[in-house]
């Protein structure tokens, strides 16, 4: 096998490769052989357990050399290209790109099928955590309703971290980049980026469908205040960014898919709350199956090199007993239907003038758009000149259009002086 | 394909598949047809799905015409014979009977091997929950360490039941039995018999051992009170009935498995205490993995259908397009070493006589067998003639050896009135 790239990834994958050889040797029935590792800096320093003799920049001279091609280098290009000509070559590939997979998966699906290889890519959404065997393998018989998934490690940290301490927004986000789990630049994470390329792998596999990553309706957790998680703790809640796919059934018929990237309430009961730290998650709704969930490391060098190891021993048991992995299923070809149509319940803060009437005339503009109001409560905050009040409503199920126009009509009325957030309650 | 029996699960396999024949037909490339369904009466009352027309009591002549035979009658015979007549005529055969594969489990594989056809058994370990597919391949390039699972339901039902009602153990079991979860003779479950089968497949396949069911050292949960759950719960942990499976490892080498069934106290931040009513969960920590859990319904129809079908569909996709499943993977040869060898730790609850001095005599019962106390917490409960107490000790990890030896001396100590519970902590 080549390894392309020798990162935090690639390095672990080389360790592994060495100090499990024997176990690999068995579990395959034939031995695993690193024939080279293509890098950038051939000099650069690397691990000792790294064999210096197997470096090389020639990239694209390696991957005629192997027939099981690792690629762990990240972003589109050169990886696309690489991943390409190596199928062309006859090899089978593993990647870890959830960008790649995101924009070009069909592209690079297709040339899987044509040239008869295996592309496997279990390390590329949620780490170690096996979720694109279960969900391609396990699921195949059953019908996969929903999955909601906390997919990002560093915006589940310092939710998290919020909810443990009360820390702010931008406190949070500090430390987590002291302690190593954000980056100098969080924006791919706190964005919703990185989730969003996920949602879109996973929904492709749930839901037998294509899902550009573009597809995928995306709001980043930057606007979550300390007051939001307050708010939620007390209606026993906790704000995860979710990564939903869901199917959209209309008279008893699919009519289409939605996915989607946001921050969300979701009650302490639901084994998602349980998910803390840098630790990922994915709760699967299957029509048969029932509730699942698939817990674990969603990031790390040693975790993703375990799932890149695993999807390597299946191309390689391939090689030696014959036969093919699963390829791309997107026969159901369900549109993506927009945001508007999501169905989901809300949970609205607003700041409203403390007097009699009021709760008269906000309950009226949910009314108007066909929003059901499930809960509201009222707390007086004091103010002047007028006294306020901080009023929370939950509502019923209603399409994200409905609620968007409320928001607007609320945002028009004299009594309501800011709408402070508007946030989804999932997994209810 | 030809099924095996229609019962709970069978009806509910033979129901999706007609169901669900499109997409079904679409993922494997070939619809899939029921050729017959094998049951001992023919006119008993079935749900209307099922067509009459199909039903026969000839199941050996039934497998003679299906390339994949799907077995749920459970029990050992017919059903071991019955498969292994299939996988000699060359059907590929799934099975959800976890007794047959804990007890004939070699035979079945080398069967499955010596004939080259699949032998796929998702359905029989907690449901639908994907585990042997991610344990056999996912994990295949990792070294797993232990698996710690709630494998059984209607015992977590029961636990669950107590921890949250303050129900004393013969209540929550007539309350289970009431509500379904348990059968009128909740033996095999609250016994640990049926985890303890489980136990035995999960531990063979991830740590690559053969693990007789027999070797399984098992403990029932029939003496866990009320009190103990109270006493869990003052030290912030729940008990779970938990099936164990380690790796032992001496001096770097691995040394043999050990795998166990017994209730434990786990901490309630341990993600598998959030594993509440009738759900299962397995933990897995692996080498470089990382703790991964897989959680979901653990029993019902519907559920284990779906694992059912997971696995047909894999058979079928290999008849399609050739190739094989993943095989029985035994290499390691690891040998069940005996209880005795567990290190873990210890939760003591005994009723002892308060007066100065019998904290250090019992301290010193500990330390003569090497098993040093973590904490020790005494709250005096009065009492004639002499004044008690009810004295809780957690130990630091021991062995069950020198645990059992310390016991033994207690248990003979004038101070000592009655060794009211010994269980052991997990997950910490």
């Amino acid at each position: 096998m080549a390894l392309l790239g020798s990162g935090v990834v690639g390095s672990e994958v080389a360790r592994l490769l060495v100090e499990q050889a024997a176990d690999l040797t068995a579990r395959v029935g034939a031995p695993l052989e690193i024939v080279g590792i293509a890098v950038r800096r051939p000099l650069a320093d690397r691990p000792a357990h790294i064999d210096t003799a197997l470096l090389t920049t020639d990239a694209a001279g390696l991957i005629r050399k192997a027939d099981i091609v690792v690629e762990v280098i990240g972003g589109i290009e050169p990886a696309r290209s690489l991943l390409l000509e190596a199928m062309d070559h006859g090899a089978g590939v593993v990647t870890a790109n959830k960008a790649l997979l995101a924009e070009h998966g069909p592209e690079l699906f297709a040339r899987a099928a044509d040239r008869d290889v295996d592309l496997y890519f279990e390390p590329a959404v949620a780490g170690a955590i096996p979720l694109i065997r279960p969900l391609r393998e396990s699921l195949a018989g059953d019908r996969v309703m929903r999955v909601l998934g906390i997919v990002n490690g560093t915006t589940n940290f310092v939710l998290d971290l919020m909810d443990r301490t009360g820390a702010d927004f931008d406190d949070a986000v500090a430390q987590a980049q002291q302690l190593g789990y954000a980056e100098a630049d969080p924006s791919a994470d706190v964005e919703g980026h990185d989730a969003a390329a996920k949602a879109a792998i996973l929904a492709s596999i749930a839901f037998h469908t294509r899902v550009p990553g573009a597809s995928v309706h995306r709001e980043g957790m930057t606007g979550i205040t300390a007051a939001d998680v307050t708010a939620a703790r007390e209606m026993d809640s906790v704000i995860k960014l979710l990564a939903v796919g869901e199917r959209v059934v209309a008279d008893g018929r699919d009519v289409g898919v939605i996915v989607r990237v946001h921050p969300a309430l979701i009650p302490r009961s639901h084994p998602l709350a349980g998910v803390h730290g840098a630790y990922n998650a994915v709760y699967v709704e299957a029509a048969a199956a029932g509730q699942l969930m698939f817990y674990g490391p969603g990031a790390g060098g040693t975790p993703t090199a375990s799932a890149v190891l695993g999807d390597v021993v299946a191309i390689a048991r391939h090689l030696v007993g014959g036969g093919r992995g699963t390829g791309e299923s997107a026969y159901a070809e369900l549109p993506v239907l927009p945001m508007a149509q999501v169905r989901t319940r809300y949970h609205v803060r607003l700041d409203v003038i403390d007097r009699p009437g009021v709760l008269a005339r906000i309950a009226e503009a949910f009314a108007s758009h066909g929003v059901s109001i499930e809960t509201v409560r009222q707390r007086p905050v004091g103010g002047a000149p007028q006294q306020r009040a901080d009023l929370v409503v939950v509502t019923h199920t209603a399409t994200d259009s409905s609620l968007a126009a409320t928001m607007t009509d609320l945002a028009g009325l004299d009594v309501v002086g800011e709408v402070m957030s508007v946030l989804r309650v999932e997994g209810a």
